[in-house]
């Protein structure tokens, strides 16, 4: 009897112990913001003298104060994946300091990740058995925006190592509010690849992830994210990495508003590109929505991207690949596009992340799939 | 006289639109927090319902509140250089979202920059007619720490062009609170490097940071640094860069807490450098503090770091580069361990940042000189 009193003390312990974990993005060992077997998310925070505190994610849920100063809140349960959040007073919206910075919603901000279960998060876990790449931070002067940019730069583990290989380039684009960090901060684009690679289920290559935020050096208020990428990024990373620079070798994808910009790259350059790769966002036919008349429109449609569409038989054989995908809870509208692209007779391959939302675990999961495709042919 | 109105009006303008000027660390062309030519810094931000806020820059600057809900204050002067900084407001300390995030302080963190004049500042400003290297993040599983964590790698312009070529390494630390972050975003350690190299004031060399922070996995109440930098970091820089793998063509240095691990691994292990740089940190013996009775006590002396400098003709003929820094504002300690560590036969390069603080400013600068004397030998 002691003993099952003892062990169900201990279970009892056990699932105390399991039931409130920190997020893996906390900082310096902190226990909030901690995530629930639910998904339920606890935000903590000492501030004695503060007064109407909330934190905002998704939407504003009250914080509450106990006797030694200590606010916090637990907000509903949050589907699997990385969510940007806030905290707030009076006004004022701020990163919590407890976790890692993320540029997303145009700042630093701050994030919890709603974990799944291990085994389906190994696929974006770094493994012991597995060779790691590179990411590289790489300065260059853009004459076209009158400024200095940062790119990041994946190659993947051997590129050192055999300086006689060459390797396909695939360009990948962050969202609306993020940058150039974010394919690997919050994506972890560098770990998929990693174990992809490892395990000969994805062609080794090279990702370029630039700031899609682009505007020429005299006009703000134009965008020059085409001009740079094809007239000055490309170039670059066709001169400075061990590519293989044709058309067949090289891919574009991005998520969201970077998935309108990997739209328009790679089908507005045909000669320059031979995969595409959208995740959560449409292909832009007079406005933005596969609903429009611009899209439904047959004539308008054959004319986008300089006809691209025209000839179905032709763009089929010149595309390698034309991806579409989206986090399940987004709802059908791109299911309705890839739907819509194949009665006109374009090939396209559909990929719906199970349960997710518009949010990175979606496009993780997207990258997996897409890059596990590419440069096949 | 029309003529001179119109002119006294310009100049007018023109001494208004240069009295503020953002500071180089915004997000998202934020106007503030900005800084005068005295090196006020003026912080604002929107809080319609907030109460008491204020900045922390050095001490608490009680912000005030317009009509329109818009807070704001100006601190003193501050002296040149890289400052963190923390919005307050009941007890609560944050970040300004106005800015990057920096990890300094222990976390993510707001930050100005008080500029100096544009001459002074070009040795750490990107050129455009000057080669850039590249930063690579690497990720590796220690083995000691029992986790995967990412180095920092600068490579020089040049590294990927030039296969047959092989480079000595410095190994750079950062100060408490910061990450392997910090030498490129608040150093420039890249930058400085690059432009030091195109004229061809400093050798090409490879640059390793890390965290510097290390604990073994069994017991995070123990320091691991040393170890995991001498049995993981340098085989592995050593196996996948193309280093000189000897004592002669290795360096290591630091600032502040990185200056004294600089100091531990470099003077504690002749066999793997014979260089070592203290930015703004002390050679700790017996006690913080190198008038301590450690330092001063000649037995102590001589038997620290396994007797390296029992016998200083022999350190002087082992080490090519004994160098101390400090910015000028930080006081005369350092100059005392310089001129201590002379009368006791050990020759070492002192360097002073003219009017600087313990800010990376100072740093930035010490890196300048320190790297120009740097595998000369």
């Amino acid at each position: 009897m002691k003993r099952i009193y003892l062990l169900f003390c201990l279970l009892l312990l056990s699932l105390g112990a399991t039931a409130q974990r920190p997020s893996p993005t906390v900082v310096a060992r902190s226990a909030f913001p901690s995530v629930d077997q639910d998904g339920r998310v606890t935000v903590r925070i000492k501030a004695p003298d503060a007064v109407g505190l909330s934190v905002s994610l998704g939407k504003d849920y009250p914080m509450t104060r106990d006797a030694e100063g200590v606010w916090s809140a637990t907000t509903d349960p949050q589907v699997e994946g990385f969510h940007y959040y806030s905290l707030k007073t009076g006004g004022l919206s701020f990163a919590d300091p407890a976790t890692r910075a993320f540029f997303g919603t145009g700042r630093w901000s701050s994030a919890v990740e709603v974990p799944e279960n291990p085994a389906a998060a190994a696929f974006y876990t770094p493994r012991r058995d597995v060779a790691q790449g590179a990411v590289r931070s790489l300065s260059f002067y853009s004459r076209i925006c009158g400024e200095f940019r940062r790119m990041y730069v994946y190659t993947p583990a051997g590129y050192e190592q055999n300086p006689g290989t060459r390797y396909p380039v695939l360009y990948l684009q962050h969202g609306g509010g993020e940058d150039e960090t974010g394919w690997i901060y919050q994506g972890f684009a560098d770990v998929i690849l990693d174990n992809l690679v490892a395990e000969g289920k994805a062609v080794p290559m090279i990702i370029v992830m630039n700031s899609g935020v682009a505007h020429p050096a005299d006009d703000p208020a134009e965008d020059a994210f085409d001009q740079m990428m094809t007239e000055e990024v490309i170039p670059l990373v066709d001169s400075r990495f061990r590519t293989i620079a044709d058309r067949d070798h090289r891919a574009v994808a991005g998520l969201s508003w970077g998935a309108k910009q990997a739209y328009d790259l790679g089908l507005g350059h045909r000669d320059l590109f031979s995969a595409v790769g959208g995740f959560s966002g449409i292909i832009v036919i007079g406005a933005f929505d596969v609903r429009n008349p611009g899209f439904r429109d047959p004539e308008k449609f054959a004319a986008a991207y300089d006809g691209v569409f025209r000839d179905p038989a032709r763009f089929n054989a010149d595309y390698h690949l034309l991806f579409i995908s989206t986090g399940e809870a987004e709802g059908n509208l791109l299911l309705q596009m890839s739907d819509l692209l194949r009665e006109r007779g374009i090939d396209n391959v559909y990929y719906s992340s199970p349960k997710t939302a518009h949010e990175w675990l979606s496009w993780r999961r997207s990258l997996y799939e897409f890059a596990q495709k590419l440069f096949r042919w």
